[in-house]
Parts: structure tokens; C-alpha cells; sequence
């Protein structure tokens, strides 16, 4: 599919985006406004721990935590890799049923290992937790070995956030964190995901969703953007939007653009949104923000 | 920020890119046309080999890795992780100097570790060496060290493809096999990328470069369109497309299209390059492809 941009509305954004940086950019003395949540979290140390299991999905882990990794120069930010032993896991995911009975042998599939730095017993408090989605999760459902939604329950109210990716939402309907709450997760496997937990408004077209403490995002890609999203709530535009540029990240900045669940005939989704849309870098600050 | 889409255009794009979908999927047996390579990569195992050391970045690394990853299912891929010492490497980046002579200790940072599973000696036969950046090049390049630069220049004329992300554009040059070449790297710290080599066409606007056998993103998360361009080189659209819209990922797929070359004002940029650009889903195809 080759697509030709109208060239007129190219221009004119363009140009209306770049009077907006020359605006913020000639502003000899910029001042920004932080809410009181940002700017505390400018001068504390945030305690992030993220669950992986064998067959964790490696974007839905690298891609969130690029971000992160990149501010935990200019932020304190303490980082857990919590697996149910610490030491290597691997991205293979373990053999699973498929529904005729038969094994799903994926050892042929490259592993890659990270290293978890915790157990569910040693990790530490948490500020923020995140669930990383990955098809490994279908042998820990047919095992029914729950040890990551015991752990997602018992740590649920002492979190300030809770974050998952694609299917890791799942995790987090089978822990009951969800309830009350609307959610999303990958539309590639919507009906999978969806088929947990209780008084759960599943939201089918959605970039990602914030309820609360609990941000959702739909699959594997789709949690960076909701990354760029969270950290620019945690920290405030203007101390994260050069960073997010120097990465050369196009984030998809508006939750309801979700063209994988027109894609995919999501059942419910809005089959209205377009497939098309328009990225560009955020808006740069003064290095001083 | 904020753009307003220009309406009408975006529902003209809309409309024809559905309806070539619809004239793609109403087909009711379709042919796809192969190249040669291409039904050659897919009946045979490639074997691709990532070199990784102390400070790699992050997304430099699993980015284009998530493809590989799902790719392996489908077809035969063996990964080899390579660094100097095989075990566990983090993204941490050791110590270094500035240009004051100042030490840079930046060991607040998380460090996220991954097992290397091979060192330049153990490494096996690779058809595909790929060559992160990461802030630890500085470290590697003030001491000296070009382990990682000989063992590039030992394996390049075994490998069919060589491709490098980011700052690690540097280590080809620094190894000499991109003399006579056109390359691009990370628009971030242009100048120090594009200090080494001689006798290189360094691109200042473009998202990646293909010269041959050598392919060079540019910062970070650009290579990750690089990849998909790469695999859908390697393997075709119809065997690429879908899973790459699975991971719900909307890929860049104009190499020209390089905003941050703007952004940033490298020298020799194309300045007229817009900003804003439309992103949309791969063309999907039916699974039988």
C-alpha cells in the first residue's frame, strides 16, 4: 500500500508545528508548570519492579523499559526484575495445549534470557509495577500455577501504579485488580485475554487506557506508547519530551487511535477510526527544563 | 503540541488504502511473487549474531530483536548473542570521561542485564551481524578497546548482511567495511558517529541506509524500522506483514523520511523534510500466505 500525504496539509502542519517550537524555543526565560505529583517524583526515588516468566513477550518488557532505563540518568529510579526464581529467564515460551489437545512445541524459537534480580518472596517495595504479556502466559494458565497474580494481589495496594502490556492484562484480570475498572489489552488475541476476571469494562478501541493507578495498554508496541504517556504524567512534559525525541521515538499520543481493532474486527470496536494517522516528535524544550 | 489532522485527506487515505485491502483479500487464490532470496531464506537457517558489551542501549538491541524473535517461529533463525566475555552484560555504561576530563560515573543508572551466550571466540558462522549502540562505545573507544571492531572486520566478508543501529554505525567504521559506503547513524550525537572511518558517504537525512550488504539506522527506535524493512526484504510482505501488525506496531517504511536530522539541524540535513507523517498498518494478507 503506497500512500502519497496531501502535501498542502502536510505543509501547513508542519508549519504550525514549528511556529509552536519557535514560540517555546525564543521564550528567554521559559517557566513550566509541574503538578505537585511531578514535582515530587523529581526529587524521590521510584521503585519500579516488572514480573517476567518464561515466554514473556521481549518487547512488551525492552520497549517500556527503554524509556525508563533513559531517565534513571536524570531521575532515582530503582529497577527489580522479579521472576519466581531470580537468575536467567528466557523469552522461548514453554510447550502449551492448543485447543484440539494437541502440544504446541515452540523450541525452535530464538530464546533470550534477561536476568530477574528478585523472587516473589525477596522483591522489594514497590512504587510501580509492571506486567509484561507474552505467550508463555498460556502454560502458566493451563498449569494453573497463579504465583504472579498471588504476587499481583498481595502487592496491588501499596503500588501507586500498576502497568501492564498486550496480554498482561490477563494477569491482572486473573489477580482481580481489575474490577470496577475499564482495561485493554492486545487486539491479536482479544478474546484470550478478555475471558478473565469479573465487572471488567474491556475497552475494544484503545491505544492504551487509564483508570486510576491502573494503566492497560493494548499489544506488544503499543506499551511504549503508553510508556511515553505515563512517564510524561509521572515527570511533565518538558523534563521528558527531548529525551523521548533523542530516542527518535514517533509516539502515538492519542489512547483512542487504536487502527489494530478495526484490523483485527474487535467486537464493539469503534470501526470508524481511521487507519491512517499522523505522528511527528514531541514538542522539544530548552535543555534547562 | 497539538495537530489537527486535515480531514478530508486523511479520509481519502483511509478509503483507498481499505480498498486495496479489500481487492488484496477478495482474491480468491492469490499468488505472491517471491524473489529468489527470498524462497531461498525460507527453507534454510540463518544464523544471526548480535554483539553486545557493557552499556548497550536497551531498545538498540531488542527492538529489531522482537522481529527476529516471532520470526523464528515461522521460520528457522539461530541467535547468537556475542560479546567479549559470554555471561550476563548489562546496559549500564561504565565510567568515562567528558571533554573536560571529568569522570562520568553513571552507575545510578538500572541496569538491565542479558546473557551473551557466545565471546569472539566461540562465536559460529553468522549470515547476519547486527551492531548496537549504546553510551558504553564511549568507554570501549577511550580505552582503546577494539575487540568488537577486529572481530567485525574478521567476520565481514563471511556475512551476507551486516546492519548496525544507532552509535553503532561507529563500530563499522571504526572497523573499516563502511569505506566506499553511504551510512547513516543516531541524529542525537551525529558528530561523534560520524568522526571515524574514511572515505564514508555519512547520509545526515534518513531514517535508515542500504548500501549492499550494509544496512545503518539511525537512532535507536528507528532501527526498528529498519528491521521490519530488512525482513520484509529478507522474507517477503506477504510473510512479514501480518505478524509485524500483530505486534501492532506501525512502522516508518520511507527511509527518507528522517525528522530528527530537522530537529536536531545536522549539517547537510534536508531541511524541507516535513515534520508530520502519516503511519498506517501493513497491508495485511490472508494467513495462508
Amino acid at each position: 500500500m503506497k500512500i502519497q500525504p496531501d502535501i498542502l496539509a502536510s505543509a501547513l502542519l508542519v508549519a504550525s508545528s514549528q511556529l509552536a517550537w519557535a514560540q517555546a524555543s525564543c521564550s528567554p526565560t521559559p517557566t513550566y508548570t509541574f503538578t505537585p505529583e511531578q514535582l515530587r517524583n523529581a526529587n524521590r526515588t521510584l521503585s519500579i519492579g516488572y514480573v517476567v516468566y518464561p515466554g514473556y513477550a521481549i518487547l512488551d518488557v525492552f520497549g517500556p523499559l527503554q524509556f525508563l532505563e533513559g531517565l534513571s540518568w536524570p531521575f532515582s529510579i530503582n529497577l527489580s526484575i522479579i521472576a519466581k526464581t531470580a537468575g536467567p529467564v528466557g523469552s522461548r515460551p514453554p510447550p502449551h495445549h492448543t485447543p484440539d489437545g494437541s502440544i504446541m512445541d515452540m523450541s525452535r524459537m530464538i530464546d533470550v534470557q534477561l536476568i530477574a534480580t528478585h523472587d516473589f518472596q525477596t522483591a522489594p517495595p514497590l512504587d510501580i509495577l509492571i506486567m509484561p504479556g507474552g505467550v508463555g502466559d498460556l502454560h502458566l494458565v493451563e498449569q494453573n500455577d497463579t504465583a504472579i497474580e498471588d504476587f499481583i494481589a498481595s502487592r496491588f495496594n501499596t503500588t501507586e501504579y500498576v502497568l501492564s502490556v498486550c496480554s498482561g492484562a490477563g494477569f491482572l484480570a486473573r489477580a482481580g485488580v481489575l474490577e470496577g475498572r475499564r482495561a485493554t489489552g492486545t487486539k491479536a488475541v482479544w478474546d484470550f485475554v478478555t475471558q478473565f476476571g469479573t465487572n471488567i469494562t474491556w475497552v475494544p478501541s484503545a491505544r492504551w487506557v487509564e483508570d486510576g493507578k491502573v494503566w492497560t495498554s493494548s499489544g506488544v508496541t503499543a506499551g511504549m506508547d503508553m510508556m511515553v504517556a505515563f512517564v510524561r504524567h509521572l515527570y511533565g512534559d518538558p523534563r521528558v519530551n527531548n529525551f523521548v525525541n533523542n530516542l527518535e521515538y514517533l509516539a502515538h499520543v492519542d489512547p483512542r487511535w487504536d487502527p489494530f481493532s478495526v484490523l483485527h474486527k474487535v467486537p464493539g470496536a469503534n470501526m470508524s477510526i481511521p487507519l491512517t494517522s499522523t505522528v511527528s516528535p514531541l514538542q522539544p524544550y530548552p535543555e534547562e527544563a
